[in-house]
């Protein structure tokens, strides 16, 4: 009946669909026809017409919504432990922007954002929204490795070996959009204004024009440190917060990364207008750049995602890492441990990661007619037992280390732990020739 | 010559000896014979003495001192997951004390102990600071498993499975270091009066006389909480922290755990008194009980060591998760990127940790003279790629799962990720066992 579509059956030992909130499924199959979803239910209730399909059983193991990554510079993980331990000024002007601006190019980007797809899929991550130089680096490495991901167009004022202008960057991006974007069922794209302090008003209102007319989502910093504040407040007279709103970018394609400066009338007007918080602890800490106030911006209903940053200010791109260190900051710096429960922190990596993404119709949850993004995660391990609750443990006890399988759009790109199609010694090769190149210019 | 000597050479890639600090080795070996170090230097330049020694290459791994865990309750282990995401008094009063009481036994205790030991080993720590009910079951577990630690003599005033009242702790406590601590290389004794709140000033005053008269250590959680020091200050009219001073407590004898509330005032009197903090920031977050100021406490002179606490708070005892968790938020808090830089961050988690429990003549550092208690990383892991800096991969990036090997007093304990004496599968059993006795107690 189905010889020419692609259709099989797991059967993993619990099945955790995001939606409904706090539903863990024991006993339970899902199956998969090609991209998508097209049944969960009881195992021993499964319809005739999937009686054929080739079942795969999953012991000890929890099938759960691929992991979205809402922030992160994937290329940049070349760069993964150049230069830590720097306060933040000496970290971009002494290392990261020299190193960038001597190395960054199309070959850099490819190469890097294939290192970090590797690390991405080897620990759950299924989907990432990414901002870089060369989108159509990003775009080639994504689609070479069948990843899913928001590819974002960015805009800075400041010359750089993709593009000099503001201009020049939103033509590129546009003409990027255009030649990567269209037909591609697995890639999206936003505009990526680097932050306030890098562009301008004339470049917001232009991407602000683009962002309405073709309904594409806007990517920005915003209030990354206390130091932007004070500093966009002494420049403009505004708060970055207000000028933004003043130049009319709060609305639901608004996607803001960091957040870590707020009042409760920004937190309220985030709410009121719909605008997307993507929250990066890891970064955040490591950067000392602030706690962003997760708990008071749920209370007001304004939707949280979460991102690891780059590997050079996280330094990984573990998702599971994040959502527990993003689950135990929240209950601290609220006082409260109840809030940011296990479940809440598994929706905040799946589906509120996909709704910021504009994408909670196709992910973020097992549900038929949904694509099949989808991972495994063994709980057999000693260090996760007993299990008295598999969902306390995912999210409080494992790493990116114990997720087993990974499926994107019904594909299989892990297996039992190892990459299936990714060729790992070729990328081990090319990234020890960008260490040695980048290693070797401190020498010169 | 060495025929009735174990002696052996290990040749990794990097060596961390941790001190001198700062220093990263390559091209150098170790050689340990028996339960010691007795050499270390460059590869090329091996003392003839040594010459027939088995050689051990580990290729792409670095090699440092066994991590040391200076808080913990090994036997809570069994309860991880059991009761999470609630305040802390309703998790306390409803969940984990009614359970602990009910179940703990020597046997919980040993079994539960024995689990942990198995994580603790297979994610790279080699010493622990343990306090518990039935510290001779504790003792039998680390003792089977050649596992170094700190076992303490708890002191409560609530009678409970294993004595009931404060005197009978102290005096059974006197009788397990009687029997159990002496004559045995690997284990010491530290007084563990739980807390300001559960042990009267007649306690402490008992406590401390054997303390002083047999220069044992106290080892007491302290500052917690906020609440903590309220309910301190309503009831004693004084901090906890000043009850505990005007008591006599402070000294280089005394390992305070935790110490979220802390004055300016209070970290001078710790500094000036040498008195050692184990700092557990994921049990800190994961309860929301407050941020431990660990730059200033080290600013201060004062000595950090770090913890895990028991796997119910936190909830696995990988202590270079720990590490990481430690190094970043003490970044944030400090507003400082600078601060607990890795190398500080490596040496808390080796030889401060081994500081604070009187153990740094013996552990903490790989030197000739110092106890083989050494662990390897391996760090060729597509998520630690590339290498520009093997220490910042190893504390940023790397996870327990990343250990390949570990030795405790020169025996092998885990060799390329496998527990080499430990039975797994019967500690699976046993474990599944309490799972399921604990699980049938919810539904009678």
């Amino acid at each position: 009946m189905h010889s020419e579509t692609h259709q099989f059956v797991l059967r993993p030992q619990w099945i955790l669909p995001v939606n409904p909130a706090g539903v863990l499924l024991e006993n339970h199959c899902l199956v998969v026809q090609d991209s998508q979803i097209v049944h969960l239910g009881q195992s021993d209730a499964l319809p005739p017409a999937f009686a054929g399909a080739k079942v795969i059983d999953l012991p000890g193991k929890i099938l759960l919504p691929g992991l979205v990554n809402t922030h992160g510079h994937a290329a940049m993980t070349l760069l993964r432990g150049y230069a830590d331990d720097l306060a933040l000024m000496d970290w971009l002007n002494n290392h990261i922007w020299p190193v960038e601006g001597e190395f960054v190019s199309h070959e850099f980007v490819l190469d890097g954002t294939t290192l970090a797809v590797a690390e991405m899929i080897r620990s759950g991550t299924t989907c990432a929204a990414d901002t870089y130089f060369f989108p159509d680096a990003v775009a080639t490495a994504f689609r070479q490795q069948h990843f899913r991901g928001q590819v974002c167009m960015p805009v800075i004022q400041f010359p750089n070996a993709w593009a000099s202008s503001e201009d020049e960057h939103i033509h590129k991006g546009l003409q990027f959009r255009d030649d990567f974007i269209k037909n591609n069922d697995l890639l999206t794209t936003a505009f990526a204004p680097h932050s306030p302090y890098t562009v301008t008003n004339q470049g917001f209102e232009k991407t602000l024009l683009y962002s309405e007319e073709l309904q594409i989502p806007i990517h920005l910093h915003l209030h990354e440190t206390a130091q932007e504040v004070s500093e966009g407040l002494a420049l403009h007279n505004s708060r970055p917060f207000a000028r933004m709103q003043s130049l009319g970018l709060l609305s639901p394609l608004l996607q803001t990364v960091h957040m870590t400066q707020l009042t409760d009338d920004e937190i309220e007007a985030l709410a009121i207008n719909s605008v997307h918080v993507a929250h990066c602890p890891e970064s955040n800490l490591k950067l000392a750049s602030g706690f962003c106030e997760v708990a008071k911006l749920r209370a007001a209903g304004v939707n949280v995602g979460i991102g690891t940053d780059g590997a050079a200010s996280n330094n990984n791109l573990d998702m599971l890492e994040e959502m527990r260190t993003a689950a135990i900051l929240a209950k601290n710096l609220a006082g409260d441990p109840a809030t940011v429960n296990a479940h809440e922190a598994v929706a905040m990596a799946t589906i509120h990661g996909a709704r910021l993404l504009g994408l909670d119709h196709a992910i973020g949850s097992l549900e038929p007619g949904k694509q099949a993004d989808m991972i495994a995660v063994d709980l057999t391990d000693i260090s996760l037992q007993p299990l008295h609750h598999p969902v306390s443990q995912l999210v409080y006890a494992a790493s990116g280390q114990h997720v087993s399988d990974v499926w994107i759009a019904g594909r299989q790109l892990l297996k039992q732990g190892q990459l299936t199609e990714l060729d790992v010694t070729a990328l081990r090769a090319k990234t020890e020739t960008w260490r040695q190149r980048i290693a070797q210019r401190g020498r010169s």
